[in-house]
């Protein structure tokens, strides 16, 4: 028997050390006057020194792109699914009024293409700056036997801050108050395995493939259409503090949602005003999908929810007026979720 | 054709829901009192006001346990793996100086199993505690078709704090300086893609076999032995103000990570005075694995090495105590990274 090597065991630190070459450049470009390192150290150091704030508050949270990564590996195109993650994450931590700091990656795959690496990199660190977040750190593993060829796993943790006393948690939200939405993109990143099976399996289309409900595009593109971030867009109505509650819409929908934020005795009546976008109304035809499994798997056109007292809902569709908001329903006393045409 | 649900294309929402009921306790147990958030909030809140401190820096990093998870999966074993990645990350922001504040975990499979996932956060939660750091947030994504069955990625994201005049990172380290290591547990996270290719498929070995150089434990426990914490040794010695430098043994073994922390211009000489443990001899000789292959791939019996002046190694020692200290080499002036016996 010839000697083993680490290679022959299907992992290679010299791709590895050529991915981190490739990325340098596009990660050093995130970086903002709080950052203290640069790459290669164990960790990342960010300036915890927030001397415009009281009470500064780090708001901490960790997600993954979902099998959304499936269709970038079918398509090849892995440019855009680093900016889902990131406008994820971003969204996550904006409904508690945060602001990001930094960001921290996790790629995994069975086995490493430096090329691959830095296109999903590349499109991490877009994202980190149009969101003025630095992309910190983060961590590449080749696991073989773990994935197959061309699959990638995503993931990624933000850290922002907010004051203590702007922190937005729902809390304040009573009857009569009213539900704001703003239009998503498309699937942002959920309900991809059910989108997945019903276009490719059971309609057997292919990603090149288009729609007559989906304008000329094909369902690879629209499918890959990046998850929207809301910081821009909200920062007016959440500085003028007419803000009472924020619902980032992902996995288990609006209902899933928007009920994490209501105080016990609170419910909602959602009146679906705004048209739902037609990757929606394709995938629920073509897997004859019940309206309120649809509900819960998708977004169905709003990726995010603001509540307003009744009185504030004229100024905060002012304030939200590029980013195009919908009146979306009304908060209920009691009753849970419903959804009303 | 009848309708599809979310439930039919791979992904069990209930099943998740029932793996959040099942670690909710797991996961409160680990809240200290910066936490401000309670589960279920789309971002975890901490307080960043750090009234002890000058100019506090926050320290993150990220890391996955690696294909250490297919020996849990051969085994059936997931208790142990939280612990892992925990204790991985809790030392590579220890190596800068900092203690822990909070983790984020990201835990991905194709089949979700609540019994499963409950288990690899109770590990993550017993070493959060240990560690004196919260579990505040993270993620568990069912991604069907990704992950082959009881194969489950676990990865994750630390945030800690150190004062900014306290950073250790080797800018002062100079030729005739010595090097003290601390002996690991086993193969902490490193070199599994390597060991299981010896192991299991050219040794032909099973996770319950043994082997002369294991004292009577199984391939499997041997395996699974959890990768050490070096907070609470390290403690004496940082507070005491004489570490020069430190560096966590990781992938790419000793020549691979003291290099990260050496100023331009010197370089180390390695004396393994410390006995190698078994599993390390073991797998090189079952693959033949060139000497210089297996420092690369493995920590080889050191997990941590600290770098302080000649005339301080005693007192390192001392400090160290209760850790077993070995006296593992001294920094050069140029040279890279020699093994000598």
């Amino acid at each position: 028997m010839s000697g083993m090597d680490y290679r022959s065991s299907g992992v290679d630190i010299d791709e590895g050390e050529r991915a981190v070459e490739l990325m340098k450049e596009s990660v050093r470009r995130t970086f903002t006057p709080g950052v203290l390192s640069d790459l290669g150290q164990f960790g990342g150091l960010f300036d915890a020194g927030f001397p415009e704030m009281d009470r500064p508050v780090l708001v901490a949270s960790t997600d993954g792109v979902g099998t959304k990564l499936k269709v970038a590996s079918m398509t090849g195109r892995y440019g855009t699914v680093g900016m889902d993650l990131v406008n994820h994450c971003v969204n996550d931590i904006l409904v508690q009024g945060a602001r990001p700091l930094f960001f921290m990656d996790y790629i995994a795959c069975g086995t490493l293409s430096a090329l691959t690496v830095a296109e999903i990199v590349s499109g991490l660190s877009a994202a980190c700056r149009e969101n003025g977040c630095a992309l910190l750190g983060g961590e590449t593993a080749e696991m073989p036997g773990f994935y197959e060829p061309g699959d990638y796993d995503v993931a990624g943790t933000i850290v922002g801050v907010v004051e203590r006393s702007r922190i937005v948690d729902g809390s304040g939200i009573v009857p009569g108050d009213r539900l704001v939405g703003l239009p998503s993109s498309g699937l942002h990143t959920n309900g991809y395995s059910l989108a997945r099976r019903v276009i490719f399996q059971e309609a057997g289309m292919g990603p090149d493939d288009s729609h007559p409900l989906l304008n000329g595009a094909s369902v690879g593109e629209t499918l890959l259409r990046v998850h929207r971030s809301y910081l821009e867009d909200l920062q007016p109505v959440l500085e003028n503090g007419i803000v009472k509650g924020l619902a980032h819409i992902t996995g288990g929908g609006i209902p899933g949602n928007l009920s994490r934020i209501l105080p016990k005795g609170c419910g909602a009546v959602v009146r679906p005003e705004w048209p739902v976008p037609g990757i929606f109304r394709m995938i629920g035809e073509l897997g004859s999908i019940d309206p309120e499994e649809m509900r819960r798997a998708f977004n169905m056109g709003l990726g995010m929810i603001v509540v307003v007292a009744a009185g504030d809902t004229d100024r905060a569709m002012d304030l939200l007026g590029g980013s195009g908001g919908f009146h979306a329903g009304v908060i209920t006393a009691g009753g849970g979720i419903r959804f009303e045409n």
